[in-house]
């Protein structure tokens, strides 16, 4: 059997990710795929005990690279229970997050090095890489303000200060797209979300008609 | 304030090591030093919780590598929580099994590769190697049944295929013993307890002729 095709979508907060997740497997369903959507810890046991750890509000003493190293060892086990026995069966997988997330928050933005975060997430995804990333790419103001605009208040002092990280994390979503430019496709992110996602469709029909 | 020295013991098993470590103990205290016993987890409640999930056994399905990075992540805490700052206090850590037990144990006897169990080692302790590590080597066939002198049982068939995996730590050791050829120093531990003992405080003698 053709394994199956290995596609994650990526973005900075308020980039409209969840939203343009749920069309993407509306689209991919259509094409007549058999797609399965999921992401970390995925209802994976050992990943969920794991996770629980790095949400423990109770660890405040937690080391960065001890996150890291979590976060690498959840997405390992998700991986090898999930992922590729699924892609096995010929079956697709859209993954909400994945290496990408790792690389630009704990690499780029945290300031763990994305070398040094690559490294260990090469151990744990052993090459599987995705076949297909989409970059959902939006301007940190145009986010925080969308994020905002769901919820009742006007953006605070703590609001700005985290737009700083906000744009730290783009920048290293930018440093994996200049390293895997074949794997990632950078879509605008800052239109409204019909646009969004004609770019995105568009993106999975040049994707689908280069690979069968 | 100078920083301590961070000593750490190896060996496969029946080495003698638990008996060695409390022997090494009242040596460097008898030397004058502030000495800290430890071993990982080491009471540090994020790598006790850690390690709870590795030793689980419901968590059957759990993958080497996934293993191999909850290892690596608890390692990271207790370095960064217990090892760093009792170092920097002046005081000399005497730590129970180390980066090499994962080399040996994860890299090379379960087969996981000791370039890529150091890689994720390598970002856990940031460079932060022992200064002096005493690896105490013993025959499996003579660490079988020193360990078997203890119980009241005699050597079966599963005893037999362990011998195997045991045979594989001893070669694991010795080649993180190549690797460091600097930083470990073999002991023979197929010697009575005194004779091992009496070589172990000689290798402790030259390192601290060589760094004091």
């Amino acid at each position: 059997m053709k394994r199956g095709h290995f596609i994650t979508i990526e973005g900075n907060e308020g980039a409209g990710k969840s939203t343009i997740a749920v069309m993407m497997l509306d689209y991919l369903r259509k094409k007549g795929l058999d797609v399965v959507s999921t992401r970390e810890p995925g209802g994976i046991a050992i990943a969920e005990q794991i996770r629980a750890i790095v949400l423990d509000n109770g660890n405040t003493a937690m080391d960065g690279r001890t996150e890291a190293l979590l976060y690498a060892a959840a997405r390992r086990q998700h991986y090898v229970e999930k992922i590729v026995p699924t892609l096995a069966q010929g079956k697709t997988i859209l993954c909400d997050r994945f290496i990408d997330s790792s690389l630009a928050y704990q690499g780029f933005a945290r300031g763990l090095g994305i070398d040094e975060v690559m490294s260990i997430n090469a151990f744990a995804i052993e090459g599987g890489f995705p076949d297909l990333t989409i970059y959902l790419d939006v301007d940190p103001e145009i986010g925080i303000q969308r994020i905002h605009a769901h919820g009742s208040r006007e953006i605070n002092r703590l609001d700005l200060e985290s737009l700083t990280f906000h744009h730290r994390v783009r920048e290293g979503y930018l440093e994996a797209l200049a390293r895997f430019p074949d794997r990632i496709v950078r879509v605008d992110a800052n239109r409204v979300i019909e646009d969004v996602f004609a770019a995105v469709a568009g993106a999975l029909d040049r994707f689908f008609d280069r690979t069968e």
